[in-house]
Parts: structure tokens; sequence; C-alpha cells
């Protein structure tokens, strides 16, 4: 039985500071905190970056290198660079990093749909920054855009720079949108697919849509051209990857996806749920993957072959 | 057992005249197919406005009111509006029917996705409209949009009107927001949900989605809680169809959702779709409702209580 | 895409004479039926042998072969002999046709359940025979007993007469016994799989139960490793056969599973069943397979390999 | 959210000694591994009974009564046991214990299946006794037996000493019997069902087969009218058990079911199991049922209204 790729979400684009404490928007919090992950077993850190004066989701290359050259610097877990970016960004900013970064993965979001995470802004009483209301409500107004021409660009971009796609499937349509573009000879097998649940727009997460999921996979792509993870938003997110444990998928943890560790108690920073996920694996006899064992799971082109080591 | 729903869908926004010379774009030829449809068992009509001029998907007042109007003279089958439009229109456009001619029923999409159609171009040798072949095209960037502010908006004005709701349902996950708008008081049960399968960046059309798209709806919304029919796009048509009339759904036919009666043979008008169904229902022992029957079975306010009426 | 299979099981070991006045139980009947549904569509019939006194159900080899032999010499259907007896015969009783006959194909229960249909007796007021209540209310404390080692044997003997098995399969976990005799190699690929659904005992037979089946053979089997037909009992015989047409399955119709063509309407003869089959596969543009095609499709030996042309 | 009914299976009528040194046959051993793992956090403990000479399955009433009576004396979990008996017993001999001794729960099994354990055989190199390797061997012709005739005999025995049933289902078709039970008025809900998985004859331990399982009984007996739990044989022990903790199942242990930590490492007892449980738990947020609390979601008699507490 293959190992077990687990990946840290570390920042993302989606929580706020003022959500918790802990939560990492500072270039050195991220790398810090992704350190602390790879450290705690995850083969993989996927990052994104934030404007430094405020926590901002942000698509500055500057400030992606100097993350990504400083995770690099201390420890050698796969970098994988967002595509999704902040919400309400162009695709045009999204992919910029790619070409110039040329990360071993990237993450290739494979539909549109509406990405809703406006209840959150109840949460806050004191915001910290001003612009954290407002970005959370607007998203009751908001689709996360990724069309298929936007989708091909995207593609030709990262294969250009060597970069493997992790494709984020937020619904079951999106399997099929995959399936399309391989079918046009866009996208290439193997692939890899990280099943995102449980955001509000796309698929809930539920034992039932992941079977569900993984099964359409399996049907419409072939068992054999695809690894999968699986990810899911708030306290879904130790039921759904332990059930993708079981089920041979990887997975993604983070505080991206979830900033507690169960009712009422915030995660100190990803590298906690990461353990969480290290001790339940090995109740289940289930080896971790080293980043090298990863990346030979995941088909990536290797630690060096990125822009920010040439950097270095 | 209740009794089988059957919508034709007229014209829909989606196909062009060029595909098939019996596609009814002109107000004349939507109101003859339509009550041809009615007459061969429907006991609703779906139906967009085209522009008289060349067949371009319209948002026109006018054009709605006469067709209705015209339809209305003609037979007593239940008029619904779309509110889905032609793709690209903008959210106000394609609401503003609805207030003013307060059908019976309506479309409201259930979510946001990408729509592409664009493949339907390498079938026009000639086109008979400039616009044809870019509106097919472009569609490979496009996104169908509907964010839970402009969902909610849709809701309001249907309920204002004392119009139903016909839920659009394109991927898992836009049962999910079905049910978020339902938990917040935005929508009421018991609510009128249409399975669209087939359409490039929504759920694909097979039986495997279709059943899990039942489940699903059964389990988050309520085995109670709504009544549901089923469409799908191109030659999905008929065996999914088929396979909701198996598991006690209702159908949606009509030239909107294909052209087609079988490979290479073009339906002469969605009113021979319309008879296969109720031929196949009869080998089912299913009866077919009539308009009063499925006002009943849907929900729906009666036949004269609309714009349309009021004018004649 | 494939032709439709259409099997044709014209009277079977579960309904006894008094419930139809139509029902073949004479082996003239089963002859004169078996003829007719091919001249309907069907390119396999599945016969079992009854008593020529009583109508009970038979293991007698002479039975059986004047039956297969005059079925042979007015068609050429292939022909499909049950190895599932009567309820109640021992498995060395229901084998024993198969290594004298040899025909092309036999049916292979592919595990043990409790097979009861005592509540049919509720339907016959005055019987014909004396045996008919009695057998049926004996099945509230049967089991259809297949065990490994029995299917095991069922299966050589097959594979000695050149006969393909035709595995009936009655639950989910059917599918996993199958499996394991692949796995150990008494089965070997491809395989021929009915699903059997509704009996009391078994699965039922609904939509939500024929996809999963489908899912788990492709999962469990390999989607390439075998063709698939579905029958169902009483009046899901055709939503069942309806649902595998659209699937891309195969179907078997016949009085041995179903007396009905709809409420309260007795049918007059298995092709009866297989008219309807035949005008639907018609609207779903589906062609039906020629017994010869059949052979092909199934894998069969041909039509003259078989112990009854010998004696012919 | 409910909390967690962790029952251990101690023994069961399956295994036999020689394949595990710490595998409890004599009823001492039984005893202290069932009120270990009751200390352990198992708020139920299941068993069977077995010869104290040679660890043979008997239905020897008076062993039955000293085991209860024991664990009893040293803790309050609430004791099931089996009707289920070792594999080649007589129904009457499988539920006789229950009319006796009154225990606040049972074993039902729902239906009949073949039940193969004979690869098992192939682990043990020197039996400790002789009776072990035939027993094994001889499942590969065995058929469990549960007829509706029994199934609804053992019913009525175990309501008239209010015994509360628990339904052992094995595959899909178990949950349709148990339906047809309900709707004839043999069983009566809130019903407890138990999804026994892994078994050769049944369905297969995977997500897939639990997640149908679920879906099935909630949409054919009705969410409401059942609380359920899941255990598995062997290695997906503890895969199936996680699954269904994250579904808001509850789950059985126990080295009945399982022998294993892990791939090699064989458990000291059960209690090493539900430890893993009851870890995996914390990691959940999902809170131990204690005894009492179990009794109250299970809906039990009560601890002394038992045969054994008389004789105490």
């Amino acid at each position: 039985m293959s190992k077990l790729v687990v990946t840290a979400a570390i920042t993302g684009g989606v929580h706020v500071p003022s959500l918790s404490p802990h939560f990492p928007y500072l270039p050195d919090m991220v790398v810090d905190q992704a350190v602390g992950a790879a450290e705690a077993g995850a083969a993989v850190v996927h990052i994104h970056a934030r404007d430094p004066k405020d926590g901002r989701p942000s698509s500055d290359i500057g400030v992606f290198r100097d993350i990504a050259a400083a995770i690099h610097a201390r420890c050698d877990a796969a970098i994988c660079i967002t595509t999704g970016g902040g919400l309400g960004m162009s695709p045009e900013e999204r992919v910029k990093p790619i070409g110039i970064l040329r990360p071993e993965l990237a993450s290739l979001n494979a539909g549109s749909m509406n990405f809703a995470i406006h209840r959150l802004a109840d949460k806050i009483e004191t915001p910290k920054f001003d612009w954290e209301i407002p970005y959370l409500k607007s998203t009751e107004d908001l689709i996360f855009p990724n069309t298929f021409r936007s989708i091909s660009a995207f593609t030709d971009a990262m294969y250009a720079a060597g970069t493997k796609p992790e494709l984020e499937i937020y619904d079951v349509g999106m399997i099929n949108n995959v399936k399309y573009l391989l079918d046009i000879g866009v996208l290439k097998a193997p692939l890899y697919l990280q099943f995102v649940m449980g955001i509000l727009g796309g698929i809930a997460a539920t034992a039932e849509n992941l079977v569900f999921m993984v099964e359409t996979a399996r049907r419409v792509i072939g068992a054999g051209n695809f690894v999968w993870s699986c990810c899911a938003a708030g306290r879904a997110q130790l039921p759904m990857t332990l059930l993708a444990m079981t089920m041979g998928g990887n997975v993604r943890v983070g505080l991206e996806d979830n900033l507690y560790m169960g009712p009422g108690r915030l995660a100190k920073s990803s590298a906690e749920q990461v353990e969480t996920i290290v001790r339940i694996a090995r109740e289940l006899s289930l080896g971790i993957a080293a980043p090298d064992e990863a990346r030979t799971i995941l088909g990536l082109k290797g630690r060096t072959a990125v822009g920010w080591a040439d950097a270095a």
C-alpha cells in the first residue's frame, strides 16, 4: 500500500486574521508554520501570499518568492503555489507566479462556482483590519471564476513551467470538466486530484459525497489515471480526511481549511493538525510519505528545479 | 402513484437557429410548438424569448408577454418563464419579466457554473445569422452567474409575484445551496427541483449521477419536501428522462434540451419528444398529468392569476 | 454501441400454474412461448423443466431435452438451462442436466439467500394442483443453497461442457463471491452477470440498487471483464429493465419473473413482454441483437454444439 | 451529537484457539477480556459460549450464564448474547439461551448467506485442537441459516424476554428483509442495526459499501427509526469502524472480528482495540457512551432485569 501524502495548507485566501490569533498572515508566520508542518510530517506545503501590511490576499510575486525560498532553505517539503489567489483576483493575476517561480506543484481549480464564506463575518466582533468584514461579506455575491478558457491557459502555463497541476475539485461536475480537458489534450494523465469539500457553493462535506466523488473519478477518468487527496472546510476537516485515509486517498489539512482542533479549541498551527493525522495514520498502520516519496507518488519534477532555487 | 408531469422546453437560450430547420425562434414558431407540445401531453411549457429579427436570446418583456398570451389563448398548459435568460445577460435583465408577467412558474438557477456549449459551433457549416458562431464559441469562457445574492433576489421576486420557483439543479453542490437557502428562510418548502444534466460545466448525464442527485436531495432536503423532474442535454435526453420516470420523477423534454429524436434524426418539434414520453409512460402504466393535475402536484397558483391574462 | 441482448425466461421454478391461465407449465406450452418470445426479439430463452402431470418444477433430463430440442427445431435462439431448479431441489439434481445436455448457456447462482415467495399464496383462491399452496408457503422457511463448494462444482461442470455460466447475482455480496472465485481461478473472465432484483431475501428492485450493483461490479471485477443483464420480479420488471437499457445493460423479461403487463393486466406470454422491450429499444435507438449477435456478445460456443442437437 | 457506543465482541463463533495465543476461549478468559474491554470503554460486550474443554463453539446455557454472571459482577457493561451460535448449530440451539437468560441485548441475524472462513485454515500450522481445521474448512460448504420463519421465531423469543434485538446485517438485501419484518409487524421500531462487513459470502468491507448500506437503511427504514453500528472482519476492522464514527454510527471491535492490531501485530485482547477506538474518538471530539448512556441510546431494559441477576 502506498504511503500517505500529507499536505498542509498554511494560510489560504479565505480566512482573515481576526478569526484566530494563531492565523499566519505575515510572511514569517507563513514560513514558520509551513516549516513546522513539514517537521510534523507534511510532505507538501500549500502556500498563498498575503500583503505583509494587513494580511490581505495578494498575488505579489516577491512575497511568494520570499516565502518559498525561506521554506526551501529550512526543509525539503514540496511547495505548492496557489492559483486560486484571493477571492476576487483576476485570472491573470492568479496565474502570473507560475511562469516565474516554476513551482513543483500548483493548484488548478477545475471549474467555476459560488464561493460563499460570508457567514464567517458573524464570528468577528472587533476586526483587526478594516478590509476583513467587507471581504467576507462580499462573498455572498462572489463567483470563483475558472472558465474552460482560463483553466486551459493555467494548465498550459503549468506544463510550460514543469509544474504539476493539483486539480481542485469542488463538485461532481468538475470531474467531468477534467475529463473533457483530458479528451481534448489540454490535461495529461496521470492526474493529481484534490477533492475540496464543504465550501458553500460546492459539494457538502459528507461521507456519501466523498465516496461518490472518488467513484465518479474512477469511472470517468479511470482508477489508474489519477492519485487523489481530500480536504474539507471547518469541522469536517478531520472526519473527511480520516475517511480519505481509509479509502486509500491522501489528505490535506491546515489553517487554510480549518482553524480548529475541535469544538472551541483553536489550532495553534497547521502542524497540530498534521500531528493528528500522523497519530491516526499510525493507528491505521499507514506510513507517512517523506517529501521525496511524495514527489514520486505525485510525479513532481524535483526540489531544485524551481524559480526560488535559482535565486538562492 | 402520482401522475407524470411532462414539461416541454420549447426554445431555450442555448441552441441557435442554424442547428435545425425545425428550431423555433420566431415568436409564432415558439407559440405553435408550445401548443403542439401541450396537445401531445405536456402540462407545462417552459419558454424563453428570442429576438424576432434574428433569433437571438432576448429579455424583451413584450415578446415574453405576446408568447405567453398566445399560448394561454390556445391551450391550458402552465407557462414557465425562464430567468436563465440567454447566456451573458445580466441578472437584472433575467429577472425583470417575473414581476411584470407574474407567471405560475419560473426557473430559478441554483448556483453558478461554467456553461460551455462551444462545441456546438462545429456542427454549423453556414450560419443563418452572424451572431450564432461567436455566441456559441464565447461560452468556452462563460460562467452562468447565479450568486447567493442574486438567487435570493430572484426568489423574493418570484414569491412576491405568486410565482413558484422551479429550481434548476446542475450539480450536487446546488442541492446544498438550496438547503442553505431553506435554512435561512429565503426558500420555502415544498420545493420543485429540476435536475438539469449533461451541460459541460455541470454534472454529466449518467444514471449514477441522477440517482445520486435524487438520493442527496432526499437526504438533505427530506423526501417529503420536494417534487422533482429531470431533463438532460442532447442524446442523454431520453435515457435520463426514462430513468426519472422509473424513479418516480417527472420529466422535461423539448428542443431547448435536444434537437434530435435519435442519431441523425432531427425532431420536427418538441411535441414529437412529448409523444415519445407519452408512449413510454403508457408502457409503464404511468398516467400523464393534465395541466390542472400538474398545478396541484407542483403547487401552482392557477392559470388566470398571471400578467398576460390581465392583458387579455 | 453494442446491441441489446433480450432474454426471455419462460416458466422458471417460482410461479405456479394457478397464478395465471397463460402460465406455461406443460412442455408444449413452454416450447410455444419460447419460440414466440424468440420471434418477438429474444436472442436467448431461459428454460426450466416442469412435470408434465402437474406443472411442478422438475429436474427430469428428458423433459429438458425435449423442450430444448423442440425450441431448437423451430428457432435459433440460444437456450439457457437453469441450474436453479425448483426451490428445494438438491444441488446434485440441479446441475445434472448440464453435463448431459451441454447447453450454450446455463444459470449459475452466485450465493445463498432466503428465497421467499410465500406471499404469492394469498393470490390463489382455488388452486389447480394440490402442491401449489404448500410449495409457495414453504418458502417462508426456505434457503436457496449455493455454497462456495457447490458453485465451484457447478462451474467446473459448465466449463467441462463448454457451457457459459450466466451468473445470477441477487445481492451485492454475490459480486464479491464472484470476485473470490475469479481470484482462485474457478471462474474465468469475461463473465456474464445477470442482476436478479426484487426477490424477498435478496436485494430490492430499485434504481439505487441496480446502479450500485453495476458500479460495484465495475469496481471489483473491472468494467472490461463482464457483460451484464438485469431482470426483476413482478411489477419492477419493466422499470428495472428500462433502467438497464439506459445504462448499457442487457435485459431479461418473461413470465418466470413477472406474470403481468401492468396493474391487473396479465401477460398472455413472454413474447408480449419482449415486444414491449423491443418497442422501447426502438425509441432509444437501440438495436436488438439477433441470436448470433448475442452469441458473440456473450461468448457462446454456438447453436449446434449442444446435447439436443446430437439427438436430432 | 450522540455519544459513541463501543461494543466489544470477545470471542465469537468463528475464530479458533490456534489462531492467536491471546484468543479467549475458556470462560475465565472470556470474562477477563470482557471486563477489560468494558474498563477500556466498551459499553456493551457481545459474548458467545465455547466448550471449556476445547474451545469449540457451544450453546450450553450454563456456560453462557456463568460468563454473564461473572461479567455482571465485575462491571456494568450491557451484555449481548449471540444467537448466531457456532457455525452449524441448529436454530433451536441458537435461540434457546434467550428465553432463559433474558439478556438486555441479543444478536438477530437478518438473513441467510454463505459464511466462508475456510481460508483461515491455511494460517494454522499446528492446531491445538483436532476440531479446528475441519471446522474452518467445512465452511466452504456452509450456509448461515436464518430463514424468515426462524428470524420471526427468534424475534418473538427476544421480545417475550424483554431483549432488544441487535440486527446483524451482512448484505443490502437484509435491510429489505428487516423492512418486510417491520411491515408485517414482527419487528418493531426503533431498531438497532449492526452492519457486519467483510465476511466472505456477505458484503465486502469497503467505504462504498458501508455508505450504501447506511443510505439504504435511511431510505427504506427511515433515518429516525434506527440506531446503527458497524463491525468488520480482519484488517478492515479499523478502517470501517473509523468510517462509521465519522458518519454518526457506533462501532463494534473485538477479537471475534479481528485478531490483530495491524499487520503482523496480534492484539493481546479486545481491550486493546477498544483503546484505539477511544483514542481516535478523542481526536474526533466524540464522547464515549458509558453503559447507562448506551442503554438509553439503544433502548435496553436495564442491567438487572436479566436471568443471571436472578441467579445472583
